[in-house]
């Protein structure tokens, strides 16, 4: 049976009425109802401060008849936007806590509604915990994918013109993954000591579908390892090529500088004014028949050679 | 009962009178005063010497029958002021010794005087050891997310326009870092021995409680490894930034010097002073009719020609 | 026998038939057969699952009658592109999935139809997927020293000059080589849990087959490490070398200047006009009998001066 | 009581009459004397040779009735030079084999001298050989906080204006930490060996004085890592710091040349010496009556224009 | 007794007739020979595989009643050639196969050869096989050397001057460290497991002889980590100080372009050629009576205030 805006004597009856109670309660400012299912449930107080204390890393945490299990879930990829999910079970009993509304958990709705045989309603409650978690590890795939494409196109179009905004982007690509690390790493641990738990809540048989979802955060971690390992690849590949570009440049500017700068001198002396009148010491190849002709052909060879010159050093 | 300056000889008196006796001591010149007090609570000489010597790394050793736990706190996140506070306590007491006045305590104090039931008043000293050393790893908190606000300002500043002050505040900002990372690693590592403490003066209740400040302390680690590898992040990208503003820069400076030495070049050619009277092959370009328009024109064609190329090369 | 295009009556009769069935699924498109196919020989649910999506991580699972073994198989080194192949065997069973025809398995089954004694033929369903899974990694081998051969030839080329290409190619190999590592590490993992395996379907005498199949697979892993660091070392020779060039071409362009430009300074001086009829303050050197080759002798003496100069600082 | 230049056959007097017997031999020449010693107190041949030969790494050994510790001491920071000691205990004899003169045992010799209640005379050989290996150990604190020092000079003057000996000096510092770690990693192995040691000659109570030096050995190599991050944080921060100073010289080259190589371009045109003439289209401006000031003018707009334009592309 | 060039029949002789045999069979090249020997002592046919294919990396396999060894030894430092050296060893017989001619064994042969007490003769084929793997480690200690020796002089040299040669030269020993790396820490491995061996042909008392080995090959790879380190913080050296270089030789690009340029821009104004006559506001400087020396005046005053502006700056 599904309640919406269920009142806290509903849940109280209901806890007692029926072999297994879902209660997903959507946004943390309520502190005294969550306090009060707190009660009903019997939740630890520690476990109950960090659910509303919403910056936890993800962890497991088993008291004697309930674990407690915090998760993030990435609302927005292109903000960055985390919510932090807490999953509270006992043997008859799952609760939930996001922080905002929006429904990571409509897979699991849908198959609670499908017809029998439903192993999520004729399981126990760490099953149907499982069913909730894999659901928000498998909410990762998609913007790790989306990173995973982006830095496909960003590798393809910087291979063949490196750009300054594939800098910026690199940037906030690798501050994505490092936030989805970050969430990853500790959720592997939790999924994990899911798997090794003895507790009278976690029934053996449910072991293996939790060993699935940690099957799937460590591929999830494979991958985004991978990401990072190709970002900082493709920014030392940015750097090189961009070195490169620059070293390609000031080569040009060498050329034309070392060539045209000798001759320009040369063109400004025979722009002195010296009196040509007062001396034949002065300056007489102005007045030769073929003075401009062979000053020309001087300052062609001084150029050629130069080019040659840079050739032979293997600088053009 | 809170006593301030209490003598040595009223020290004595309460180790026998009260269940449960906290002595805070402020300052560490009194030498002979701390071995009085290591002498009145049978406490390990090399705990007292590791007491005095400020320079000790954050440790939990466990003697027969009382633990000596060393932190670290942080006075002043803006010139890295440190403190170490020694914590002693057995199954009656806790002592604990503070470099500087300034209360890192405040919150237990307030949560002691606060009325019945109060756990820190009906608990053993194992779980007013945990608040004490709880209250100094939360006061870790505020320095970390200061360094993390610096970190996303810089950040947000540095992708507008990279400065050269960033790289200060970068430098700085790891500093600070280094030195957290280099206080929280060794705490993470004592908290989590008390955790496992199996000692006559540690209950097994407690435990959990040291658990959650262990959760705390891996908290913090994570924040300042994440802080970190962001700032390392944020180096590369300035350095990427800043060398492809100098590469923009220096493609100015080729294309503008590149342009104007060769037409430099020319103009020096026709301002030489071959005597254009002696013969016909001297400068004959100066006295046709249309020559300096024929020379700007040129130049204007070769200006334009070099630009086209620069434009083809994808330089510009 | 050897059927081809068996039909799924075909396989049951078998299954009940033959001491020892291989089957080799050809194409992951016929869901429904791979589910019949599954129903036959009671494989689990997850694994079936695993094997139709084609994005997992080499892994091995172990279930009560059937071991589960994914792997990842290189199609194609140049266009990198990857197939996963899943391999379930039993007591007296094997069963192949690939997704892709071309065939991985020729050695094996080359070695199956080789006379007796043959030991692919009178032991049981685990030596045969051991067969399988070393023909498998065996595939890597040419692959990996095909990049070994291209790291060899562009260490080569460049010790001699690093070109702009290099770059590109070291790219493409650090990408190929990332994605090698991270198909052959959880491999490793998965022979390691095959070779400590111990369930009544893997024998003791296979677990030596297994271990050399391990080892094959840590010294794949072992050159695939070194030539990542190989390439980052390479990586890291080109931008020195780069920037060394640089270096050198900056310097030349500075002499040429720091030569050039004073001197085309003072050709400038003797080429201003300034009327040396007005007084004899002005200009007079132009009219000295030696003014001409006076200049030229002081421009040669700036010029070697400057030559001398930059050879005592060590610049040229 | 207290011999010099003891005789072997004194020793080996003292070996029977006392109950505890500490040699100290200074230089390792002797090797007949060595081994004397050795056959003498029964010592392990391989450990002898170990002795002898003074490129070991730290380590404890532990034989049937002795243990055999090598540790390396820092003789000289400047020059980086290295002395292996060698500290051979068993139940009732200390041996200590240096290299070089200099007494890093001066503090135990004084503590051996202090009268009774002396821990060092009334305990067993154990706890001598704590005292001699600890105090090898607080040796490093002096030249480690040398380095600590020179780190904080060159940072401070460094931030300032960076230059080319901050280089050499961070690359001396850098050689010296690698050395200090390269002797503390196993120095700590060896100490830990030590603490968990289970042997007849090693009592329960020493291990606390060894878990005390162990202390400080992992609190030098806590220092010596910092150190080392703070090094190349230090040479990063050089390297963006002089990269930072290029770029700006390399701004201001630019925005001079591409203020003035117009300029310069200008003025050449109009000193080309068209024969004004010939015809009216030769050069006219240079006989207009306000042509030299309207060049002027137009010169001191194109620079205030080329500034304009920089200013807006915030590349000044 | 030694033979040369043995016949198979006369090696299944000694096999029954002398207590301990080993044959050492030089060249890989005939392969049944190898089988037939494999035959004789039951070698595993795994074992043998590995023997022939000469790419494995250092182990050690045990097998019911022999050991298999490989190692890796140094041929020839320059031309990293390496040679693969398999040791099989039993409870009487030892075997080695090695590529190439050349004695790696030579100081086990002396050391056979001397006068009884001789432990190489008295102890079982463990102790032999012990000596021949202890003498290939430490033909590994030569080339370490020369590597560090090459270390140090390219580091006195580079801080001096660095030169482009120093780039090839850290390359080539980059390299080298990288294939002693990869071929030392498997060796310590195969060490680590013939020390812990459990097996009736590894006699607990040689457990302490393969202990000294791999505390040799310890001590190897720990110098060849140095080494790398070195090796790594040299080139980062090598790029800052030869980035240092560029920036000092820019900077003086910068001061002489930026002092020059402006006053050869005024020296072109005065070339100008405005017509004086045309009217009193062209150019009317060159017709006073000090122009030219006011003219030289005033470029010496721009000078030095540039320069002024330049020291101010602090740029030179």
């Amino acid at each position: 049976m599904l309640f919406e805006n269920a009142s806290i004597e509903a849940i109280r009856n209901c806890r007692t009425e029926w072999p297994l109670v879902w209660i997903d309660c959507v946004g943390l400012g309520n502190v005294d109802l969550i306090r009060e299912l707190g009660t009903i449930f019997g939740l630890h107080p520690l476990a109950l401060e960090d659910t509303i204390n919403t910056s936890q890393r993800p962890k497991a945490d088993f008291y004697d008849d309930h674990a407690y299990v915090v998760v993030r879930m990435i609302d927005d990829t292109a903000s960055q936007r985390w919510e932090q999910i807490s999953v509270f079970f006992g043997d008859n009993f799952v609760l939930t806590f996001q922080e905002r509304a929006g429904d990571p958990f409509a897979p699991v709705h849908k198959r609670i509604q499908a017809p029998l045989p439903n192993r999520l309603r004729t399981r126990k409650a760490d099953y149907l915990a499982y069913a909730l978690i894999d659901a928000i590890v498998d909410s990762y795939f998609v913007p790790i994918e989306t990173i995973g494409d982006a830095i496909d196109r960003i590798e393809d179009e910087m291979l063949a013109a490196p750009r300054k905004t594939h800098l910026r982007d690199l940037h906030r690509l690798r501050r994505e993954v490092v936030a989805l690390k970050r969430a990853l790493w500790p959720l592997r641990d939790a999924l994990a000591a899911l798997t090794r738990a003895d507790t009278p809540y976690v029934h053996r048989e449910t072991a293996v579908y939790f060993n699935d979802t940690l099957d799937h955060s460590v591929r999830l971690i494979d991958t985004v390892d991978t990401d990072r390992e190709l970002l900082t690849e493709l920014l030392d590949t940015y750097n090189s090529l961009s070195q490169a570009r620059v070293s390609e440049v000031i080569s040009i500017l060498t050329i034309v500088s070392a060539i045209f700068i000798p001759l320009t001198f040369l063109v400004g002396v025979w722009g002195m004014n010296f009196d040509t009148e007062v001396s034949p010491w002065n300056m007489p190849e102005l007045e030769w028949r073929y003075g401009y002709p062979a000053a020309l052909g001087f300052m062609l060879f001084v150029a050629l050679s130069l080019l040659g010159y840079f050739k032979w050093r293997k600088w053009l």
